[in-house]
């Protein structure tokens, strides 16, 4: 197998140039696959080789000269470990230098290329935050980091470094841990939600500092109950991670595709053996310029799997570079995954759940609930459209997002998913009876059960709150996420078409 | 003036119909304008005239006849007041009903319309939570609401229920205050910003659940630092509300557009009588069909100022509807504020702030803190700009949204905008010294230091963290997270490039 | 198999409601599928019933009285006949009427449903375009046409009406045919193109009235020719139609994707069944609301393909509907095929072919050509993403669609699909040399080399000059499009960045 | 005044060097703004300075040696003139060379730049279509010219070569110019139009080879003959450039944001400088990175004006280049005015004409001739709605495209616009009546009466038939083909809503 230098270099990086006391140091940590060094052919710096005496490598617990390997004596030099280079005695002057390495490998064959690295005047002292590198969330290392914090910007905490849990609870989720932000809880529903998973009457826990959110979903909550509630459906689930790889000239980019068709079982196979639960759905396949795009799609059960899709993704690139060899370079994400970005491509294909409230509300209901009529409502959501499609937004309804994002920071969601979740498609049509048929679909709705902060001490309350701790429960709660957010739709939307909208942020929505 | 009834409807919105004690009641709020009535023509209920001697009126304290009303002896009916009409000792069907009502009236002459509302069932007694009327803020009523959730959802709640400070804080940000989501902090830098508002080093406060994410922001900090900091600028500052006015004809509403430019003045007194803080910047229309979509942009100060517009705009359309006879009907907002939504308006005419912040990163320092060339990093940016033209995605960079959300959380945001705020531009360069110029521009970056949730106990005290609390700090503000979300590009873009970004998420983000 | 009343409706339609001097007649044209008829309950009108002795029905050759008709003794009523309905000697009024049927049938059971239709006043006489059913494109008729426009609107024509071949020729290209546009066609090349299907050198016509333009390719063509040529792939080839079904229901849409993967072998059947070129590649599912949007993939051979796909997807959607009983109502497109529109989905997904060129161009072939820098073309490259991401174009690349419309319109292609083929993905680098690679991708180029305009006698000519008449030659031609193409980025890229732009339009471009 | 040397390299480009007879040779190109030399610093080769008396320079006529040059005695070194430089009696080798200038000027001071140029071998004789530089449209050089393509391609041309004009009339619109394609065109109409410029019936020459086109638009002419003709209105207006200026940062390009506010009447006044006819409007300002991108916004009276537009603005440039010292660099274009693409920004910003065409469409009219209720049309263009939010379409109607196209070839307009025009929005509303208001809104539709190819031979005949010929019919035009597409959304819609739409292909749409 052939490794082209551009590759090489991506995948076998190294670890900052020094002078220590026993003399010159770098490391050589090996991102592209297992492998086994039968020979150091040279290792030269500013390109005048070092004699092989002078060298010692240092890998695991090992400790060898160079000099000692040969394809009868090799080194396993495993994926992800680090090769430690000394030149003994020696010591490199202020400035860049060239290192070279060329060493003889199996399956690589001869693998060389040269970096450029510079030994650097002493650092400054820089200023830092106190960090234990043993144990960073014993109460000792937190409190000499809320001192630090508070002599640097002399501000006396009194409500940020009070929080309910023992620290410990959060390694995971934050490093340098230093308090909480206490954000507002609001209580809406109970909901009636006529879901798959979710069947029943739902209280729902917003963790919002806008005032008049909870009120108006409250609002939309009621006239849902009062039209038999909503009904909730989960039309798709994947997650995504999205690889590119670069090769001479789009034929080959082509090529590739279909080789990674041809693949696909293998492919899952090596993905599918970093985890017990990401399953690979499909892979979309994008083709551009010379860069072959690759879409995975998982099911990751009940976590977000952003992480679990990532490592998945990795597992299977790394068989895939193995097995092709005209690869010239390959990053794991290439903007086709949009991990917490907007994009089409989510609307189009899914990315977390895909969501369906519905609801038929009762013109009565809307009349004497809303004062606002089934079809005025409707007209404003058509001129809605026309007033979407004119400014390229993501969502032709009103504020999905408000809703979404306070159950999100109620339940230990990523918040950031925010910038996914927030598209909607709303729909609304007059039924021959006069009520109005709505419905909101949440292309990529990112939700978990399971997993990143929904462990969390008051994150995880919420979510009992609603039935939705742990493994099994995501689809639950994604209903349940979906069926609110509908409810704001009517909400704000009957208190636009009927005006109520500014004064009743002039009665709840004030505090300055 | 003469009012078009779809106008009139949608103007002069009724209270629910009932059978009282008294007799059948409904309530018509004046939504339209100041207006004085001169006398009543008719009341019909299912098109029978009532007499007028069985009707009575009430309005604020005043309760009359309406045959006391003329020319002479007229009532004044303020704007967002309410008439209560009484049809003494009558009683209706259960079932639909329709209600006309023909009044004369200064400044809009006879005004008629008629709506259908119903005589509904003995309601059904619905379970709901616990509130009081007159002050919900109340240790008691909260304790109530508290026990209340306890027992619907059955569980026992430690954690959520626990907060530091007294819940009237809170009035004003959240309805059925119930208890707190403790959200975790850590701090990151700090980082050195050479803003035109912020000047100097400052520590950052992250709330999040996400695991590596301190870790990683940090690391952008340090080779941002190393590299002589992050330079921010506030390039544009706007804030919108957009209601649309419906017309007869295309052409109309051509000739509104051009009275509107013609009377810009005018409407800008109306719209910043409302606040002393906002300023009517300028007005983007936009035609379609037969559709004048508005677009007002306001600078709104240190508050993020979306209610701010709202009213400002609502009395902008009263007085523009006041003296624009052809209105066929007018809605607030038409979703080209796109408020809680990305939009490429939002990209283009900036919602919010727009910031740049931009960086010349040392090559030494990539490549000895990040194991990165910049020539990889910038390499793997122009692929991801194909990746982001192919998925259509809102942000060619890898992740901003996550740092911005986090310190929305932290310091009291409206967390719903990381919608808006999700958006991002990077933009990438090889200096011809091999070093890289990176910038990140935010074009719809919504924030503020004053109003909505960063008066919070934590939320100010994250905000004094990096002395940003109250009026004149909205910029410096926006300027620091501009630096910490590029600091976040340098580290993720660098994880990408060198590979190293799977491993970093197995050594610090797992918790499960 | 129960149709419902919605459906039934859209698929039975019915012609004009007429009084004739035999009587009132109206026809009934199947649209559904094969079916019998086994007797008729009743014909009425306005809620009155005819006497079945009063109706005669004609079918085809067949003239029946509906008395006749029995499950011993029915009648086929194939797909797409028309049962022509007469009530003997009855006469309506002129004014709006209903018209009830109510049929027996195979294997349908009862169909039932009511129309509305009006009996109209005695049309006015309306000037009209002359016309010959029997034979339309005869010397004869096309005289009466010009000789009516001459004097319709004064003009003399001198050179519309003059043309080199046989109007026969135009026949199935053009109704109400009067005369040609003369489009002037310069040459351009000959351009060395290194295809997997074009190999070579291809003289190219260009037709247009953009002065300036045919120059401005033949500038790339010769940078190109320098650099060895251009290297061009079709990385895919798919031609789409887009039917939605409405449901009930989101989650009756989700399982009726469920089913239509269960099922693509049959659909793909059905589809196939109607053209000895058209396969289908797989369907694309998209679910929002009730609606399920299908996208169906199919290679189309060397036809453009859009009316094979659309006969192909209605036959597919017939055999659906025959065996899925809950389709409430069906549309054979959707906006999801996109037909002449920009979309993302034909970015992402292909829409016709999906070419790339690409070609290293030297520095030195630029600097003494173009005078311009590798360089300075690049970063104008990048700065143009960055306008492109902006302002939310469908092309980050300079005018591909100029060289691409004036070949569309040289060769017969359906210029109209200039809309989907305007997209495209530039891409440039900076080789380690300091060379320029360069490459357009187009994502839906629509191009035949059969069918459609491609016969006509010039255009047949033109495909002739580059060796692409007919069938096999379709992906020939779009290797030549897309070189073509890219050669005009060049000369334009170069032309921007050398600011030799204005001044080449002052030389050439100049008409009036 | 201070230039940078960016912009010099990319404002002073020079011709290609030459080993001649009299010795090395290559050209200097001002192309930044009037200057006068006082003086030659340097001129060298390969850092190797050549004595003065071994040059001379020639500039027009004028020929003299560099030394002659001083403060007293100096040459006019106008814009866009070319100083010609021999380096007498040298010659260089084969390859690479570094040409290094320095002169001394006014306004500039000294101006130094160096660029690397080669001398090649001698070149091979390229095959190369004929062309006569002193008249390239005389029967003879066209002869020629097809006499060469006849014997490159092997083709027998027949009717590409026949035409029924004198070649010199297409001059200023085509180069190499060599035949004709006789594109067939159609008739549909006479459709009435009330528009404020188009009033009355008007013919309408499509230009097509897509069989059932023009048959498709007549029936939707007729439906909206019979509802009383469409109304259109013109509703903005513009054509644009959009350059963009590099800064060193984003703070210098805010401030040159700024400044150009404070200078759009110099700017317009060098703008306008350049026409007659256009008028700088207004000029939008998109701030990102360090980029100001500029969009400058004119009128352009009855021509498209994309060239008058690209001259005004290179004019109202190279002032601002005058008076401001902090550019970086410089780009005529930058992806922001988006010619012969679709975009947003054209969507919401008008490019070309902004037209609306508005008809109310009897129920009865669509009953009986289209066979469609309104209903039905107005609902499958609600979920067409989602279909195109869902694929992220430029257009929301049906095909829009196809009539623009053909009226586009068939009156000369710059058919590689279409990638603008085909943009739509097409809107339906149900009136109480239960008719069907319709409206088509066309952004950005590019249309001229005036330049371009309005002048040849058919193509003004065709604009003479609807009587649009020349100066002051431009929005006459562009409301005849507003009314037009309409007509085609009516037709293809209803087919579509009728099933009709497979069947009609099937009857007209075939030539195989």
């Amino acid at each position: 197998m052939k490794v082209p230098s551009l590759v090489l270099k991506q995948l076998f990086t190294y670890g900052s140039l020094e002078n220590t006391p026993e003399g010159v140091a770098f490391g050589l940590k090996n991102r592209l696959s297992d492998a086994v060094v039968t020979g150091v052919r040279e290792i030269a710096f500013d390109e005048r080789p070092v004699p092989l005496d002078e060298l010692v490598f240092t890998l695991g617990e090992q400790r060898f000269s160079p000099a000692e390997l040969s394809a009868a004596s090799p080194i396993a030099f495993p994926l992800a470990s680090t090769l430690h280079v000394l030149w003994k005695g020696a010591s490199l002057e202020v400035g860049t230098h060239t290192i070279s390495v060329s060493v003889q490998s199996t399956p690589f064959g001869r693998l060389s290329f040269s970096v450029k690295d510079a030994i650097r005047e002493h650092k400054e002292e820089r200023v830092a935050v106190p960090y234990d590198k043993e144990d960073d969330y014993t109460g000792d290392i937190i409190r000499r980091r809320q001192d630090f914090v508070r002599s640097f910007s002399g501000v006396d905490f009194e409500h940020v470094t009070r929080f309910s849990f023992e620290p410990p609870a959060t390694k995971g989720n934050i490093e340098n841990f230093f308090g909480v932000a206490q954000v507002p809880i609001g209580i809406a529903g109970p909901i009636r939600i006529n879901g798959e998973h979710a069947q029943g009457e739902f209280l729902v826990p917003l963790a919002t500092t806008e005032g008049t959110l909870v009120a108006s979903y409250n609002r939309g909550i009621k006239v849902l109950n009062l039209s038999g509630g909503v009904t909730c459906t989960v039309s798709d689930d994947r997650m995504q991670r999205a690889p590119v790889f670069v090769f001479d000239s789009a034929r080959e980019a082509r090529e590739f595709s279909s080789w990674v068709n041809a693949h696909t079982r293998q492919i899952a196979q090596a993905a599918e053996a970093t985890s017990s639960v990401a399953k690979l759905l499909d892979i979309d396949i994008f083709l551009a310029s010379r860069f072959a795009y690759l879409r995975f799609n998982y099911s990751t059960g009940d976590a977000a799997g952003q992480n679990m899709v990532g490592r998945a993704t990795f597992a299977a690139c790394s068989w895939m570079l193995d097995n092709v060899d005209n690869v010239r370079a390959f990053y794991l994400e290439s903007n086709l995954a949009t991990d917490k970005k907007h994009s089409q491509i989510n609307i189009m294909r899914t990315r977390g759940k895909r969501v369906i409230a519905e609801a038929v509300v009762k013109r009565d209901v809307l009349v004497q609930h809303m004062r606002v009529e089934p079809k005025s409502l409707q007209y404003h959501s058509q001129i809605s459209n026309v007033g979407a499609f004119l400014s390229g937004a993501n969502n032709n309804g009103a504020h999905s997002p408000n809703g979404i994002t306070a159950m999100f920071i109620a339940t230990g969601q990523d918040v950031a998913n925010v910038a996914e979740s927030s598209s909607g498609i709303l729909y609304t049509e007059l039924t021959p009876e006069g009520d109005l048929y709505m419905s909101l679909t949440i292309p990529s709705l990112i939700v978990a059960t399971f997993g990143g902060g929904t462990g969390l001490p008051t994150q995880r309350e919420c979510l009992a709150m609603m039935g939705c701790v742990g493994r099994g429960k995501v689809r639950k709660l994604a209903e349940i996420v979906a069926g609110v957010a509908l409810a704001g739709e009517i909400s704000l939307g009957s208190a636009i078409s009927s005006l109520d909208w500014v004064s009743s942020h002039e009665k709840y929505g004030r505090n300055r």
